[in-house]
């Protein structure tokens, strides 16, 4: 048990069995069972010892087995309605499910996804439990022959004999690996959310299926929360307010996934790579600049060639070899540790580049700047003996945290992905005290900080563990931001080196990290946190001067010049319109602070001060609000609890 | 003749009796004239009505003529020592002449320069007059055939009869166009600086021709102070100084003219781009960030393609199209130009960019920063219509004036290239009004701004007058910095256009500048123009203490403190060293200023202070230091005089 504790029961005793033997109230609760790493379904008897964890909502596998069980269910009410579907496959997916189906000449709209929910809903209420079957690879391939399924026929070329299993739940019965959880009952809020095609295969050369995505809850309270987000999330798109706020542009002779950044968007960059480049230098990094391209010979070098290929733009012939756009910034500045002989002295070595990389996407996976092909990244690269590496990724680790205070995000978490021992010398590098070793000091420094973190079994990169990092926007969306990463193995390949204490050669550590990941996606990511209503450091227009007629024009231009002054970016609306036109315009431009101006104000010297969504806060005299505001740049203080109210 | 007169002369008279006529002195100064814009030989007769202006050493035709006349001088030299040696072109070039000459089976060394040399000395005191014979074309080939000359042959090949000359001095004849200039004796100062080896025609696939460099003075005194120049330049060789200060790196697997920035030359960077955006806000710019690539058809409506696809890189073909590195900024922002509506209100638009450029340059035309393949451009565009052009000219001359204040830049020259009015429609957008309005508006804002300048006939780019910027470093070395060009053809082919007061369209005339030129090239003239020796604000290092011993590390570091959070780049140099060693080796990093401190320091509170180059300059109170340099620091006050002097 996951508690250390080692209980016995019978042979063929199931994961449910036991469950109801600790309580039934945690039995309604069981979706499936890890059984020695391995996810089954909770009825599925345990013949031998067993390491044994239940699985519910709560886990990660817990939801994707409800989510896949839900496809099977969503299969069902299909096969009900079309008799001749074809099934391919129904994968759970990050957040539900979705099936491709071979419709046959029926067609499906989104008005049939109502129909089809309703259909859900009446057979999930029927309880129907979800059996399992082993079956003869022949057995099987003679019952698709006959049903003329060859989607399942194609799957079953790949799948070995004696792995062959089939669920049933109510009338449909599907050839499926599972596990599922125990009957459709658990499956209590339902919601169809989209329609669309998707090549078989994802070869656009073959049959487009009908691909249905839907989203399931063990209630409909849930249900209810994560459709409210989701409409929130429509209302804060930051394709929409991009758009509306003049951040960035895309165009069609650029290309596709390249934003080209407006005035407004390129103050938000600088403002970000100001706090980057402060940050950076308080903790000890320097600055270079590479170039975008490199030869062929360097990839080749770090083995970004031939085994990142695929995600590197293609290569541009000249004088004889292949430049490649960079992908990524580390082999460059691996080259400039290297451009001088470096010695125990010199390290920690740390140095910081908001390189721009180009990476492949295929043209339809872009996404507004969530996916693209030009991305702008806080990159940096520590090169550093084993003594200081706790210490370094350590201070890696608070710089992360530092900046989730400074935007408002309280709820993250980091993913340490570790290594798998038997793989050692295949998938990763073949140092295996070199990996206990940075696990182990890598685990510490997340505990010893108290960072929510969780950890995967054999996901770490090939030179050694890894965090991603995962944070959440204002209204509950999960956003992958950044990897902090250790690497023993570049250091090798690029044949880096320092003089040590004791005048012999070694190689450095290297730490990977990239606290604000790109531009792109960390803007697109704060243009939904902030519903684009920006705190005043960061938003593109600080200050707007609304004087309530031309009389106070020279009184908003005096005010100008002091703002302006103060380094404030600020505009006075100079247009013949009524104040309360010029106010609603302010606010739907989303400008933090407005400054209206008449008669009384001029007389006094004072602005009467309106914040954001707040409306009138009082009447300030000039310097003093200058001086406030001033300060709450510098702080950069931002209020994201009330845009959450928003 | 130039001041507006009109003289009357007998036909037949040449350049050189007229001159004789205004008096000896002069006649002894002629070396070559302008005749209807043609430069000529001045012993030509003259047989028509002509504008006249006789050409000396002040002139740069004079120049060229002079330096074209030494390279046959050279060529008699060279002629008496390898009797079989034939020639291929001798040009003059931007300072100097060469000649490429076939050897046969000889070999040349730097050695035998020397020699040829003192030949020269003695053939130029002979006094031997330069004569132009005409030449029917079979005569000529008669004449190279017999002497089994491939070379003139070749070049015989692409001239048409009745345009053929010779020209004679000494035992030396050549075809040649001319013109030269009276005798040998005009060249009394000579040095042959390098020998090269050059391919014919510049294909690596023909036979290599020695290439042999020199340049020629009417003066000894000339020629020694442009050796001493020379020697200067040696010792302030960007590369050299780039390298010794860890300024930037090349890396082969890199690739070749695409540098590498470390910390000390990106401090430099972002001091630049610093001054820069400050300036450009401070003159109403916006800033703009763009992908570094873009499709095919972008630069099809550019006409960069084809045209100018010789200086771009190859393309990337990627899903169907092919997409290019960009070599200029301009499209990128013409489209975020294009991507809002604009009316007259939001002209002038003036957006900025340090916009990294790719160029191809031919691998043997790289030479450290100053020829690059990767540039990062100072790089603006300014849309406006007509009422607002000559305003936005002039204040972006005044940039210029400003940038070069700041650098002492003492020396510039501002150099107008202008359209030629019969290639309109061929060479030049046919706009025959626009080209004289805007030439018109541009001269005049140079003239208005007291701006020193040249016009330049049949030199604009195809779409409107440009000015290209010369500076002299401070050691008089001609660089070309940057241009500011008028573009009236570019917002028709974008389609570009902006509501007008009347609510009409109308197309925005747009003005392309790069006051700073790109980093590479600007930091390479800084290099050479300080020694290296950067202005504080410039330093990457600014201020280094030395502790005389460790007893004094605790006070060197509360200054440390003081200087950091003044945002002063210090180290203390905290190495076991004797005080001399370490002033020794401040100074040769070239760190503009070192504070000593021991016992006496510490105990006053204060330190003794040392500026670059100019030794002790006194003790003072720290918090007076910090408050002085920073002040030095913010006004960007340099020392070029100094630097100078060196």
């Amino acid at each position: 048990m996951p508690d250390g504790s080692v209980r016995e029961f019978a042979a063929g005793t199931s994961a449910m069995d036991i469950a109801k033997s600790i309580s039934e109230g945690l039995a309604r609760k069981v979706l499936a069972a890890s059984v020695n790493g391995e996810v089954w379904d909770a009825s599925r008897p345990i013949h031998n010892d067993a390491s044994l964890k239940l699985l519910t909502w709560d886990d990660a596998e817990g939801k994707s087995t409800f989510w896949h069980s839900s496809a099977h269910l969503m299969a069902e009410a299909v096969q009900d309605k079309y008799p001749n579907a074809k099934f391919w496959v129904g994968p759970a997916v990050d957040k539900g499910f979705y099936y491709d189906i071979d419709l046959g000449d029926a067609k499906m709209s989104e008005e049939d996804l109502v129909h089809l929910e309703k259909k859900m809903n009446e057979l999930s209420k029927k309880n129907s439990v979800y059996t399992r079957k082993e079956m003869p690879k022949g057995e099987a391939v003679k019952y698709f022959t006959e049903k003329g399924d060859e989607y399942k026929l194609d799957l079953l070329e790949n799948l070995k004999d004696g792995e062959i299993t089939f669920y049933t739940q109510g009338e449909f019965t599907d050839l499926c690996r599972g596990p599922h959880i125990p009957n459709t009952g658990f499956i209590k809020a339902i919601k169809l959310t989209s329609i669309a095609g998707a090549y078989w295969k994802g070869n656009e050369n073959n049959k487009q299926l009908t691909r249905i995505y839907g989203v399931t809850f063990p209630n409909q309270k849930e249900l209810d929360e994560y459709l409210a987000m989701l409409e929130e999330a429509k209302k804060r798109d930051h394709r929409k307010l991009g758009k509306e706020l003049s951040i960035f542009t895309m165009d069609d002779d650029v290309g596709q996934g390249l934003p080209l950044w407006m005035p407004n968007g390129t103050i938000i960059i600088e403002e970000l790579e100001k706090l980057a480049k402060e940050t950076e230098m308080a903790a000890g990094y320097k600055r270079v600049v590479t170039p975008h391209i490199a030869k062929e010979s360097m990839y080749l070098t770090s083995g970004h060639l031939p085994y990142y290929a695929e995600s590197m733009f293609p290569p541009m012939e000249m004088d004889g070899t292949k430049y490649y756009l960079k992908a990524m910034n580390c082999p460059h500045h691996h080259k400039i540790f290297d451009a001088e002989p470096k010695t125990y002295k010199d390290l920690p070595y740390r140095i910081a580049e908001y390189g721009t990389c180009y990476r492949y996407e295929q043209s339809g996976e872009l996404f507004g700047l969530m996916r693209v092909r030009c991305l702008h990244m806080n990159d940096a690269h520590i090169y550093c003996n084993r003594e200081q590496f706790a210490d370094e990724f350590r201070a890696v680790n608070e710089m992360y945290i530092k900046y989730f205070k400074i935007f408002g995000i309280d709820k993250y978490v980091m993913r340490l992905s570790l290594h798998e021992p038997t793989k050692l010398g295949q998938k990763y590098v073949n140092e295996p005290e070199l990996w206990k070793e940075t696990e182990s000091m890598v685990r510490q420094v997340l505990i010893e900080s108290n960072i929510p973190y969780i950890e995967v079994q054999d996901e770490a990169a090939f030179y050694g563990p890894k965090i991603d990092v995962q944070i959440w926007s204002a209204i509950g969306r999960e956003f992958t931001l950044a990897t902090n990463q250790v690497d023993f193995n570049s250091g090798n390949k690029f044949k880096l080196s320092y003089t040590t204490q004791n005048n012999s050669t070694d190689v450095p550590l290297i730490i990977h990290r990239a606290p604000l990941g790109t531009h792109e996606r960390f803007i697109g990511f704060l243009l939904e946190h902030y519903a684009g209503k920006f705190p005043a450091w960061l938003a593109p227009l600080q200050v707007k001067i609304l004087p309530i007629s031309d009389k106070f024009m020279d009184y908003a231009n005096s005010i100008l010049q002091k703002l302006k002054k103060a380094d404030i970016r600020a505009e006075i609306d100079d247009r013949s319109e009524k104040i309360g036109k010029k106010i609603r315009d302010t606010e739907m431009a989303k400008v933090p602070y407005m400054l209206v101006v008449g008669e009384k104000e001029m007389n006094e010297g004072k602005v009467a001060v309106r914040r954001q969504g707040k409306g009138d806060i009082g009447t300030k005299d000039v310097q003093e609000f200058v001086a406030e505001l001033a300060e709450e740049i510098k702080e950069r203080r931002g209020e994201v609890a009330e845009v959450k109210a928003v």
